[in-house]
């Protein structure tokens, strides 16, 4: 099935979001194995978006629209989907006393025009929005598909995830269950990963096996068709165990799990607490950390020391050991071994490096990890390639995976 | 001049890589006063590249395409616009002695395939990329034009700026010059920019204003025509001045001026130096401020401080003002007098909250922001809206934004 992605919004065309929606719906498809062949940004224009409809109905079976399903006279999706397929816009009741209910459990006086939210083209169902008020709309129309959804991130990805994508599996693969595992790896290159997986990849369609390189990240998606899910799950076991045993230590996590969750299950499971000293990431390693609710029962905190004498007088790095190399093994190592007895932690990690654009003592892009553990310390030099941003981005997150090979004992060599 | 978008690679479809080019494009074309009516993204697919120039065409003045320049076989927006308008694709071997050259340089062997990136569809102009090898393409076809831009964004908006704006600029005011200035400020709604400034939106249209909201940051845009520069600047400057006058200290900067650069400009005008104290945002200032090369000149370095024990240990906070509480405005304040002192600083900004999605001792979003300066010092509490990641982002703009206000000496309210 060819799917389209139209997004409403002219915030959109003017540039002031980015269309992340469209993005997180080419991932999901991507994973479920539907191919999107167009995505289309549209602004608050009731002829324009009809005609967007109506060219993606030429040459689409699935139509997903995010935004526009509004209250105000902007959001004109409903309008425009009930012109393009020349069905009429039916009332609700049912929705409208939901909307009337949801604004009364708020003590609040519902804006008479938010009626329209509960409007809807002659034959779509109306799908609940348990994260917001106005419902999606599913219309099956000659043959095709219309969705739309809102805008909003959090309400559309769920709306994907519990509504659209199980009717499209259902549709795609007649009583079919598509079940997909995502194996995500650090540390080698997706060329490498594709080499070391060629004959899986090449060899099999049931399990499918697909690669995705986001960052430095490299995922390798199972994706199983089977009549139960606990067939395709029966189908997938073995590639996993062989795809785990091929990649070894680089597979760090499944689906959803980011490598800072990992990081913080492992703290928890050896009871062990975390600290950071950051130079040249001057806070991102942290602040990646903490992105996690929780982090707290871990994570005890870190110290900045842009300024080189504050890594001796904040951490104690001995003055011979900065007089020979900031960007050096050996400071990066008296760094974290000096996180972690003054923020009495039991795994401290330190970066001190040079982030460009000019060099600073070495090269610009040059980065030095290091790690400390109740089980031992290393340091890693690394030359990373882009400008500052990416410097420091990069080394964030290799310094996050460096972290977690040592918590599974799965130190580099030296 | 309407103006189409078409992002060009298969690696945006599959949500591998957000289309932040169609945001700054956007961006861009409506400081200019340009429309955009569409963005298009579509795969490395010849047939369907050419059926969205052809819609394009039929619908567009202006198409600027993104992506799909580059050496390999993958790269085929050339092919695409020369079949989409009938122009044979021809060889420039004065861009094929370029290529050669920019390998040679490097003393590298250059693939024979990369002299792809010589050809032109006929009538075309190509543009060199100082910044990488893919030189743009500019082709005027039936009226209209067809900009082919490189994927790369470093690239492309080198080349937005300095090759097709100035163009459209040109095609579009015939002589005249337009000309923006860009004020930008925090701490007043949209709706009241726009209450304060009615007169001058509805009353003026050479030179016009126009609001753009991004963030929690409002950008007022005057742009004027006038035969030369000088005269644009000449109509814009009043405007400025009462612009100003009336937003007062809310306006930071203008143009391209990031907050983090007017505070590093700020600091090294009076000569101070700074430090951080984060707990909830835990190292997102810091990691912020040092984005700008040249920020050690000024910036010393932070703690993040999320264990409650390290607030005392770390910064002194007294033990009795932590078990008042540690979301108050008291501990802030002596978590940024903690770290001037602990790191030498003249100007020090903590930051403690509650960032959710849990309460913690306050309500989820509660923050408390503290600056200090030789000056004197205060605090401040916000309330802020959305999830964990927002709540934190929010609470580090609103920091540096106040640390700036003290730095001019506009000091709030108690």
């Amino acid at each position: 099935m060819i799917v389209e992605i139209i997004a409403v919004g002219t915030e959109l065309l003017l540039g002031q979001i980015t269309n992340r929606n469209a993005a997180f719906l080419g991932e999901k498809l991507a994973e479920s194995g539907f191919d999107a062949h167009y995505q289309v940004v549209v602004g608050d224009n009731l002829d324009r978006i009809v005609d967007a409809i109506t060219i993606a109905l030429g040459r689409a079976d699935v139509i997903i629209m995010t935004g526009g399903i509004g209250p105000t006279q902007d959001d004109v999706t409903r309008e425009a989907i009930s012109t393009a397929t020349g069905r009429p816009l039916l009332f609700s009741q049912e929705f409208a006393g939901r909307l009337r209910s949801f604004w009364e459990a708020r003590g609040r006086q519902m804006p008479e025009s938010n009626l329209r939210q509960a409007e809807y083209p002659e034959g779509a169902e109306q799908i609940p929005n348990p994260k917001g008020t106005a419902p999606a709309i599913a219309l099956q129309h000659d043959g095709r598909w219309i969705f739309a959804l809102p805008g909003v991130p959090e309400e559309m990805h769920y709306l994907v995830q519990h509504e659209v994508l199980p009717r499209l599996r259902t549709a795609a693969g007649v009583d079919q269950v598509v079940l997909s595992r995502l194996l995500r790896s650090w540390g080698r290159s997706e060329s490498q990963v594709a080499e070391l997986l060629d004959d899986l990849y090449h060899g099999s369609t049931n399990p499918s096996i697909a690669f995705l390189a986001s960052a430095a990240e490299i995922k390798v998606r199972i994706t199983a068709k089977a009549p139960t899910e606990a067939e395709a799950t029966r189908l997938i076991a073995p590639y996993e165990k062989t795809i785990r045993e091929r990649l070894g230590a680089s597979v760090f996590g499944v689906d959803d799990e980011t490598i800072e969750r990992v990081i913080l299950g492992l703290l928890e499971e050896r009871q062990w607490t975390m600290a950071t000293a950051e130079s040249a990431t001057a806070g991102m390693i942290a602040a990646r950390m903490t992105s996690v609710p929780g982090a707290s029962r871990v994570f005890r905190g870190g110290v900045v020391v842009y300024a080189t004498d504050l890594k001796a007088s904040l951490l104690d790095v001995p003055q011979e050991i900065l007089d020979e190399g900031v960007v050096s093994e050996a400071t990066a190592l008296f760094m974290a071994e000096g996180a972690a007895a003054r923020l009495q932690a039991d795994v401290a990690l330190a970066v001190t490096g040079s982030a460009g654009p000019d060099p600073q003592e070495r090269a610009a892009g040059t980065m030095v990890i290091a790690v400390h553990t109740p089980e031992g310390s290393r340091a890693r030099v690394m030359r990373l390639p882009g400008d500052r941003e990416r410097v420091r981005t990069y080394a964030t997150t290799a310094a996050l995976h460096l972290v977690r090979l040592a918590l599974v004992g799965e130190w580099w060599e030296a």
